[in-house]
């Protein structure tokens, strides 16, 4: 199964934070109420424009409450609109 | 009877969240209040990059509360615009 | 007396639930606060591409509180935006 | 005294309930909140496209709360914009 | 000391209501909320587009609410955006 | 140590009240809650249309809630978006 | 690791407002809720037109609660939209 993201939009599987603990650095969201999230890139869009700037597992930082979130095969993924990603992470 | 809708909606058949467990896997909606479902489209309006992007048959996840019901010949059917239109489903 | 319609309005008859049974099917809106509701169109728009997608004659569905309601020799009718024409049906 | 209405503006004279009786029907707004009422074009606005669609002596319905009110020589008149005519009135 | 306005404003000099009798009609704003008032025009801003529409001297209708009030050698004034100049008047 | 605004905003100096009496005239904002302010212009945004209408050392009528304050070397300065500059006075 | 911003987003890293305190002068913002602040561009979005306006290194004027803020190895970062950039400073 397969899930094609439509326009703009990406889907992500969010890393647990204690997963975004990188080789090189650690991100961690302050607690702020609108904290940004970091996820792994799973699909792209339909927009040529976004594909052209984000590719499948990138690793992307992403507003909290910008997305959707699905249950897929017992794991949770989120739909995010470009809108709410903030950048790409590169390690 | 045949609706066709108009501009940038399609009219969708929901699933039931148990015909949404297929072959390949199952995708739940998780609880949060805005949740995404999952329908067959039925028809496509007559906005033409949509209908490159969406064909009749297509299984789709849409935010749930963005559309609007009606029933017809007992079955309960949605019509969805383009931007509540998640992503396209391949089995 | 006849009424035409300014830009992309249409002016519609809405027709009574039960006469919403046609042959092939029956279309009944569920009980939602914003439930759609089926007409006649009387008089398209000035809009010519309006007139290229809807013409007098249609049946369509429409969301309920999207339009104005007018009077006219004791019948009641709609004026109604194209945002808020949901389909045209077809028997 | 002349006023000349800018932009997509139209200058109205507002219709009696009783005026708006003609030879061929009656028209009468029902008693929703945002119910339409009519009125006759007194003079149109600068801009050329809404010139192009209505004329000064035309027959107008427009929703009740789109304008704003001026009262001249002792009658009352209203000042409409575009977006709140509804249509043209044909006796 | 000159205030030229910037972008479509204009700067009026709001008419008394006594002084708005003109030799051919009176034009009195009624009682509601959001009332037109009329101003002779001092300035007008840098849009071409306005000041092809719109001179100085020209006697305008414009929405009470609309503009920003300044005073200037003890006189009142507006700036008006164009968004808010209804009409423009001629005796 | 300079502070070159980002797009279409200005920074100005604000006048003092009793600084905006000038040879020719005063300027008094009324008391309503919304009154606009007078400065001058200490540096221009990046975007050229603006550049073209505003330059450094004009005196600048803005409303007086739409910019952002900063102080400086103990003098309090603000910038201002294009759309919250009224006009440009001229002594 | 490294954080690219998408489209017309910076990475900033704040300055204590001890830090701000330049050979040539000091900023400090005002009481005011919306008080603006200053930061380190790290990295510049994807958008080219930001690129040819903001660098690396530039010191900025930003809104204080126009971004979102992240913590990367101890220290507080945040990404800013180009709408929230007030100027560039330079010493």
């Amino acid at each position: 199964m397969k899930i094609k993201p439509l326009d703009d939009r990406v889907l992500v599987e969010p890393l647990e934070e204690v997963e975004s603990r990188t080789s090189s650095g650690i991100i961690i969201p302050d607690t702020a109420k609108e904290k940004p999230r970091i996820g792994i890139v799973i699909a792209v869009g339909t927009d040529e424009d976004l594909q052209s700037k984000i590719k499948e597992g990138d690793k992307i930082l992403f507003a909290k409450y910008g997305g959707e979130e699905i249950e897929m095969n017992g794991k949770e993924y989120r739909i995010i609109s470009r809108s709410d990603i903030l950048a790409v992470i590169e390690d």
